[in-house]
């Protein structure tokens, strides 16, 4: 057995799904499996019922979290057709702004220009004084995140650049977006982008073997495209994994379900699964430290905790299984993959948090980001 | 009785709908529709039937307009999905690249990022040694030219920056769009755009009186969004017509039609509507001059012909009538208003080309420009 250790991991796009959907997940199942997975610290999407939209939605999802999370968690605001940009008074108490524009799960995409322009205009007019975290500062505004898919891509990059609001594209999967991604980057447009390893493991010719357990939004790529992702691999800042539970019902495996709803967990599974790629040689460890910790932390600028660390047995060879998740939906789309490296410790603060396979940490050890008086 | 000269007007925006559509419109009746509105040049676009794909329909389309044209005329290439970029080896011959890239009359529309970075790439490449028109070159590639309503808007403003093509956008319509436009101007991205008379002078609340007669894409869009126009006059660099001739059987007038095609006639009336606006203040000589001669010269890079201009009686004050039209489809949305100002003769390359209403020179007499064995 060899033991290394590890910063503490971070995963910027996940759905812990409270309120509204905790028999997908709540902040507790989620953040005990990102502690399993070797991730100390999580950035919670808004497509949640109702979505994150306003100040006070945005409180009362800070408590919840301050009240379940055993790693910490930022809190993305939402953009919506409904609440508009009522986010901006605590829009620093957010981890960043995410915007769909294109097809998701829920139904928060927008689809005018005028509201776009709203959003970054007032992001960016908010910023003023503030500054962006993105920028190296400790405060100010996190950036606008967005799933933009196909042409909705150079219209946020248009958007971000006019404006000068930084821009994160979440799961980039194309050959079209990575390379116009690296041409915006080639000329300083400010702009980062990560990519899931379900885009880079897995491709369109997976999917019938998986089925609904192998659909989500952006849906597995051609095996052209994921290609790309590993030929620009310079120009993906970092991995996430747009952990997106459902239950094996809504999924119509133990049930019969006519829309299986798109998405897949995966925090758990992030770490095994890019160990794995870097035994195989496809990656390097440092490709991986970059990206799920550094990377993240600087782009979303998130206080690094002190006394943090992940200790991983990376002899140990092993198969995911449904039953090993702590997700509450109890699945992997990586089920029956073998892989290497296992999480044996997680430490937070000085603080033992995960354990030969169990959580010892109580619920609430987890903070909330950019909430100082959620903090203890 | 009052007369003035004026140089000879282009209308940058034309369908003169050869081949494929000759019952609404051909290179004769369309040219001298131009004549009858002072328009010595017009520029003409490739959704025919089949569309200007290839070198060899630009080259049949030029064979044909140099047959039959009382004016100038330059010709699009547009880009399609079934003859992709095809068009590459005589892009000097085109005025520009047409790419549509939201709904219109026809089926060109462009869907997909990877085929508009092909389109973007693939033109400034050609571009590479010869250089862009645009930039004040005699020769050279024209810009491309975008049907580019809503958020398809900031997807051709990202790649004209980021693939250094100059872009001119047609008929601008809402307050998102000239404002952004703005915005790109501002910070010196290579962009111009143009306004049609009737997106200027009729809104949304002009649409249920004229029917079909005023249905065209895109629509006429609300009083708010006139007014931004008119508020961004100068973010405005020309005004074209868009001139999209349909029979009034097909606009359902004459006949039944279920579906009347989009598109309303335009060349002929732009400069008594636009004299009609500098009768009333809110334009001046200089603004028309600047925006239907000079500006469309320099952005599209037109030669200006010798010894040509216009001749109008300033003092004339009439309706519009569809029976006074030259364009073969026989009528405008315009029937009925009282306009000032009245083309009385036309002048090209030292030759009389219309006079007392009527269109003197013979079939032929415009060239076809950048088509130099097509000048006699």
């Amino acid at each position: 057995m060899t033991t290394i250790r590890l910063p503490g991991l971070v995963d910027a796009h996940v759905h812990l799904r409270e309120p509204g959907y905790e028999h997908k997940e709540d902040f507790y199942s989620g953040t005990a499996a990102a502690l399993a997975g070797g991730v100390v610290t999580v950035l919670d999407m808004p497509n949640t019922v109702p979505p994150t939209g306003t100040p006070e939605l945005l409180a009362d999802k800070a408590q919840r979290a301050a009240g379940k999370a055993v790693c910490d968690v930022g809190l993305f605001v939402g953009a919506t057709t409904s609440y508009l940009d009522a986010y901006l008074p605590v829009a620093e108490r957010a981890c960043g702004l995410k915007i769909y524009v294109s097809d998701t799960f829920g139904s928060l995409r927008i689809e005018s220009l005028s509201l776009m322009q709203r959003f970054f205009r007032s992001w960016a007019e908010r910023a003023e004084g503030i500054g962006f975290r993105t920028r190296g500062a400790a405060a100010g505004l996190g950036p606008i995140a967005v799933h933009a898919e196909e042409l909705m891509l150079p219209v946020c990059l248009a958007l971000s650049k006019l404006y000068d609001v930084p821009l994160h594209v979440v799961h980039v999967t194309r050959r079209s977006e990575i390379e116009l991604i690296r041409a915006a980057k080639e000329r300083g447009w400010p702009v980062t982008c990560e990519a899931t390893p379900h885009h880079l493991l897995l491709s369109s010719e997976d999917a019938a073997r998986l089925g609904p357990l192998g659909d989500m939004r952006p849906r597995l790529a051609s095996p052209d495209d994921v290609a790309a992702l590993w030929e620009n691999l310079e120009t993906i800042d970092l991995f996430a994994t747009d952990h997106a539970p459902h239950t094996l019902a809504e999924k119509g495996i133990t049930a019969q379900a006519t829309q299986p709803p798109p998405g897949v967990p995966g925090v758990e599974t992030m770490l095994p699964l890019l160990l794995t790629a870097v035994h195989a040689g496809r990656l390097t460890l440092d490709d991986v430290i970059e990206r799920c910790a550094h990377a993240p932390r600087r782009i979303y600028g998130l206080p690094e905790p002190p006394e943090s660390y992940v200790e991983v047995d990376v002899d140990a060879v092993y198969r995911l299984e449904d039953g090993q998740m702590k997700t509450r939906c109890g699945w992997t789309p990586f089920a029956g993959q073998e892989v290497w490296g296992r999480v044996t410790r997680v430490v937070l603060r000085g603080q033992e948090v995960y354990a030969g396979g169990e959580v010892t940490a109580l619920p609430g050890t987890g903070r909330v980001l950019f909430h100082p008086e959620q903090a203890r």
